[in-house]
């Protein structure tokens, strides 16, 4: 997994972290049963506090993409689209794109805008999915 | 503007308020030339301190949703709608687009559920812009 995180960016560190893990998970770049690195591994490739890479996996965690423990560390949970959604997750989800679509629309968006660039990110994943880079 | 602030969320207050106020300028709620409260005056309704609302009517007016002056203090500076959107402001809201259906996907929702949870957001926003509560 190629992990990118920006310094410069407004998003909290341990943030960007669970994103692109979410991501990753998503495009199937990541599959269920892989493992993360170490959290100290992490901290060092990327010069960050390995409690920042801790407060991370713990999200994830508790999101229940991945699962951790003493022996193996943390290891993927499942795949993307092995459902079926867990309704409370679903519930907070459907809040935090309430809000991202009002925010779109502030800004000038129409309907038809958001749909599009909706339906072009999901195209995007699944065409990774089915064609994963070797 | 009915605000309401969950103190339980995990969601920074900051960032709730920044969040229901975008919301109700979606929906029409709020618009254009419309007065936000005093910040004191929020924090004590809310029973918060008003450092905490600062922070949030500074990131809406980066966001470009309010204007802030000393006279008439905050006042929402665009209505839903008043486009086009600047661009800058759109790649950084597809990004974010990007990371919240891919947890979607993770979750175990479909393309379809997707869109169509999209669409039925976007279709309440434009049905109580339409339908104002008077």
């Amino acid at each position: 997994m190629q992990l990118t995180i920006d310094l410069d960016s407004e998003v909290p560190i341990y943030q960007q972290i669970r994103d692109r893990v979410v991501e990753a998970v998503a495009v199937g770049d990541l599959v269920e049963g892989d493992s993360l690195p170490s959290t100290r591994q992490l901290a060092a490739d990327l010069l960050i506090n390995f409690h920042t890479v801790n407060k991370a996996y713990d999200l994830l965690r508790k999101e229940g993409v991945i699962r951790v423990n003493r022996k193996s560390g943390a290891v993927v949970r499942r795949d993307g689209r092995s459902g079926p959604p867990e309704a409370s997750i679903t519930e907070e989800w459907q809040r935090r794109l309430r809000t991202l679509l009002a925010e779109g629309v502030v800004h000038g968006l129409t309907d038809d805008d958001v749909l599009a660039r909706s339906a072009e990110v999901l195209a995007a994943f699944d065409n990774r999915r089915e064609n994963p880079t070797p």
